[in-house]
């Protein structure tokens, strides 16, 4: 009797370390995690947040919302190689998706904002942007009778403020997750979610070192890489990335390594906007980061897992904005 | 035998006479009628012309599409005296709202549309406006496969051309009607769906004349009538209305009359978008169109009476666009 005992025991404490032994390995072998569902705990705060991300009234001119340069028509981007701003004025470097983005170390491609919250002020004041003010932005809020009440709602007082205005921006930014790409349900076990030659691709771009930086739920965004580390990268866009940040030398020409999920729709490639192509930016990213030059084949089927990476977008109404008042200040695009 | 057969016809007779009199009697006495909702006929139609109708890649800028100037989120209305054309450029005069604007006459505040598939052609090749060509974007949308397939699905070919793009913005935003306004519901029979004081608005929006050219379910779009028959509108817009179209004298400064529906949303008002509330546009109304002045109590009663039209705004999930492929030309911004 002990005896059977004791096997059945033994059976069981093996069994289960085994399992867990295979939990560990299947981890531990994909560089990439499959991405879970936005779980929304404040209905009201995204909605409100949703909005906000839709009003082009955040702007001097009454033209441009967040989602002039973070289209979520178009992968969470404006795909143009640097945004345009008020007045048409040039952008310094490419617009980022919002898509995933609550996933990174940090905000902005030199990571100067800590979060989304701190991120979703900067570009209504920023002069090159939305060109407006906080204390403008507010005023425009505060006098439409609907925000209002929509605040009392959310934050339980009828005082607009900025920290408000940016929480419920963040909020609505942080249930923009892409879960159930085609790798996500392989990765889940789903053997027949990705082809053979996909799957090819996958082995290469974890064989030839990209997984070393675009790992993690967002396939990127975790750490901050020097662009350029085997060949200098050649461009005429002067931005400095992480040292602008943090001023050492050795953060010159790093920036947020980019999330890769989603890849297909958020073209053009790299801070400067400068790689139309996934198969440019393989090729690029090859020489100038691992040192390698991938055959057409490769780079083909390293393209073709990075298509794999394409989520469910998120799926909601176009939001309906409140209108102003007759106390509202106008939007002054023309002066 | 007969004389009661008799009696029972006339009485018959009579009773559908005086019950399709009742009938045209509330039709007469109601110069706005009811909006009824959409009907879709080819939803797969719809669906293509609601992906062209966000899609930013139909302007030369990549950044401005038919939803920039005619912005859903805010009653199908910029909410700007003139709109934003390609590199800033100003617009010569303010965005009609394209809710309910199947239901007008013609397109354009001069009319020079026949109809709102006429009318879509005309920002994408506008150089003030999209600044695009039509051949550019049908070499754009041709080079998108998921665009090919979308067409080749609704029109039975896979050969993109224009007739087929402006087709399909047409049949989009023919469902961009507003049904189930509170006026409407009143007018359905809903006593308490207005308030007495809303009530009186209408009363006043009829007795003194409003409602000779602000008829119809949309209430406005039938007709052009000049901007300024008692005493001359002053304006430094130099827009000649239907006089462009026409060349008759008679018809300098004569305007399409605009729709009323969700005119709560689509501020500013008039062809130059010079009033900014509705109070100030029923005041110039009332003096330059019907030699009246308007108490401010008349003038606060017709606004809230105006507030009424609003009704459900269009509801559907933001379109996804089909991501651009390698042989997509890439917009042109900044030269």
């Amino acid at each position: 009797m002990i005896r059977i005992l004791w096997i059945a025991v033994t059976t069981l404490f093996l069994g289960s370390t085994w399992l867990s032994a295979q939990r560990m390995d299947t981890m531990a072998m994909h560089p990439i995690q499959p991405i879970a569902p936005a779980t929304v705990t404040n209905q009201p705060m995204v909605d409100l947040g949703a909005k906000l991300f839709f009003d082009p009234r955040l702007s001097k001119s009454g033209f441009i919302s967040c989602n002039s340069c973070h289209n979520l028509s178009m992968g969470g981007s404006d795909n143009l190689a640097t945004s345009i701003g008020d007045r048409w004025q040039q952008g310094p470097i490419n617009a980022p998706t919002v898509l995933n983005s609550s996933m990174s170390v940090a905000q902005f491609w030199d990571g100067r904002a800590r979060d989304l919250k701190e991120q979703a002020g900067g570009p209504i004041a920023n002069p090159g942007e939305m060109a407006f003010t906080h204390d403008l932005a507010i005023t425009m809020l505060a006098s439409i009778p609907q925000y209002v009440e929509e605040f009392e709602r959310v934050f339980d007082t009828r005082v607009v403020d900025i920290d408000g205005v940016t929480k419920a921006i963040a909020a609505f930014e942080e249930t923009l997750v892409t879960p159930n790409a085609r790798f996500d349900r392989w990765l889940k076990g789903d053997r027949s979610a990705i082809t053979a030659t996909e799957l090819e691709g996958y082995q290469l771009f974890k064989s030839s070192g990209c997984a070393m930086c675009h790992n993690g739920p967002a396939a990127g965004g975790r750490t901050f890489r020097k662009m350029g580390i085997v060949e200098p990268y050649r461009t005429d866009n002067p931005a400095e990335g992480r040292f602008a940040v943090t001023g050492r030398d050795a953060d010159r020409f790093s920036f947020k390594v980019p999330s890769l999920r989603n890849v297909e729709l958020t073209y053009p490639y790299f801070h400067d906007g400068a790689a139309d192509t996934l198969a440019e930016s393989v090729d690029v990213m090859g020489r100038i980061q691992l040192g390698k030059r991938y055959s057409p084949q490769e780079n083909a089927k390293i393209v073709a897992f990075l298509k794999t990476l394409t989520g469910d977008q998120p799926s909601f109404q176009l939001p309906q904005l409140p209108p102003s008042s007759d106390a509202t200040p106008r939007p002054n695009p023309f002066d």
